[in-house]
């Protein structure tokens, strides 16, 4: 199986970490044989039908910051989507950063992925909550397989699950905490008692948060991640205009320090259902399922028979979402024998 | 799909009533048409190859209290295990209650039943706990299906998401509350500041432990789903008696108080490694996945890419448990397509 990979920051290189840690052991298990023959990034690319080696990619990137100057196959003028054009792959796995305005690049390079024939496997949220009708039509049209686990939640894999563990019920709605940055100051600002700009501040010392939070605080990175569930899992077709949203940066310290007198916690909830599209900071039991601390996700589904079920995993880091990735590849190799 | 259900109490009038509401729902979703041709309680039978009711098994069950009452089709000479040399059946449900002394009568059912060629779904943990290889290489010798996801967490679907979620990392421990009736008691002691004593008895005021909460209490039931978790997603070959089992009887309301002042929670963790099989009471810390309250499950898989991964869920319940067997029996189902 031949990846062609384009976005190689931190979650592409988480890629090429876990293939390089588990390709034996996917080859033994699955008899899937993962090879890279293609990455990109913003400096251009690297190229080799052989399969280039997992760790020189990361070692290249870490040193000079430009996969292009990876030895010998290196292509300092063949960059994203031109890629596609010049190298034989069977999965496009589409690592690019979020844009919630237009979905590019992420939507190009997967249109074109799929018009070629090729399976997608993808980690971008922007695409998907704008466009999401679209691309899986598309998909479904062409006859290929496109994944998205790693969009929503990282290493809580809601998607798969939903679609593999539950066959006897029904799941009626999902509720959950979406994003692990806000789930972090929500939680400092409670066993603190710091402010929310004290706190937001401290989260950008750590790296937790990004120097400009909008998507984060906003509540628009959990509102694209409810689209995608809203889709995906209850089958509605919704876009991101579709979800009201209210994000955390009016929580004062005083209203935690209320709710937690009473026995709750104010929490970034994400609600989806047929009736109700919504993320917002929400009251939530204490020592309950929402409970969860730090940058922790969770993502609870109510089903007729098995009652409310519940996941909870690690929402971002490199190798956590490429866990999500290649958990993806995996089963588009799997469908494929 | 003809069905025989050995066990007709909470859980196998859950199964009853689980198909009766999604037998319609499973044929047009996986074309498989599920028929319960024998019931068997310990008043006897009831049998039709043409399919019995699953709502009069029910109505004949709380009106009579024994199945053999069911109209036409009652056999008060026909029980347990002679059922099954009566009746022509694809997949055994097996639901009689669970004795960890002997492991019967599950066991004997069960090897009849795979020696017989069908397939076998069960929500009973003693044979499991104790004979686990056993009946496992018995199925795999006579290439039938053996599945048991209802034995552990009822609702919490451990198993099953474990086997399919996660392909792409290693399952290198478990960790989990197993039992919900323990978890209620020490939950409550926790808000309410009430002995154990005192709580064990509102426990069972509320239907909630039992008269005889022994196997509760003492850890025995947790143990028995360690050793199943173990064998089952761990491939460590184990029975009962290598558990070390500590339970919550020692408990003091002191205890529970002390540690909730330092921000931690008291609760019976059963703790599965290849170095380290154990059930006891454990601090852990509030607002974690381990501090989920009332009658609820969890467990958390450590994994090597994907890092702590939980699922939680209801860990008891007659159509919650049922969902689970049904969850296997579609499963079964679904393998021979």
């Amino acid at each position: 199986m031949k990846i062609c990979l384009i976005g190689f920051g931190a979650v592409g290189q988480g890629v090429a970490k876990a293939i390089s840690l588990k390709k034996e052991n996917i080859r033994n298990k699955f008899n899937i044989d993962l090879k890279i023959v293609g990455v990109s990034d913003s400096s251009g690319s690297a190229i080799n039908q052989d399969g280039l080696d997992e760790e020189l990619l990361i070692d290249t990137k870490s040193k000079t910051n430009k996969v292009s100057n990876y030895p010998k196959y290196g292509e300092g003028n063949i960059q994203g989507i031109e890629l596609l054009n010049v190298v034989d792959y069977d999965c496009l796995v589409e690592a690019t950063p979020t844009n919630i305005k237009t979905g590019e690049p992420a939507k190009s390079l997967t249109l074109k992925a799929i018009t070629d024939k090729k399976d997608v496997v993808t980690s971008n949220k922007g695409h998907l909550a704008l466009f999401f009708k679209e691309l899986i039509d598309k998909a479904k049209g062409n006859n290929v397989k496109f994944k998205f686990e790693a969009s929503v939640g990282g290493a809580m894999p809601i998607i798969n699950f939903s679609k593999n563990t539950l066959p006897s019920s029904k799941i009626e709605s999902i509720a959950g905490i979406l994003n692990g940055t806000t789930n972090f100051i929500l939680s400092r600002m409670t066993t603190e008692g710091s402010s929310y700009k004290d706190t937001l501040e401290e989260s950008q010392a750590l790296g937790i948060a990004e120097t400009d939070p909008t998507q984060d605080v906003e509540g628009i990175d959990a509102a694209c991640k409810a689209v995608i569930l809203a889709n995906s899992i209850l089958d509605i077709d919704c876009v991101y205009d579709d979800i009201e949203i209210e994000g955390i940066s009016n929580i004062s310290s005083e209203a935690i320090k209320l709710a937690k007198k009473e026995g709750y916690l104010i929490k970034l909830i994400a609600e989806i259902s047929k009736d109700n599209l919504k993320v917002a900071p929400r009251l939530v039991k204490k020592n309950s399922p929402y409970s969860v601390e730090g940058t922790l996700n969770m993502a609870t589904l109510k089903t007729d028979l098995a009652g409310n079920v519940t996941v909870v995993g690690k929402g971002a880091g490199s190798l956590e979402t490429a866990s999500a990735i290649l958990t993806d590849v995996i089963n588009v190799g799997k469908s494929k024998k």
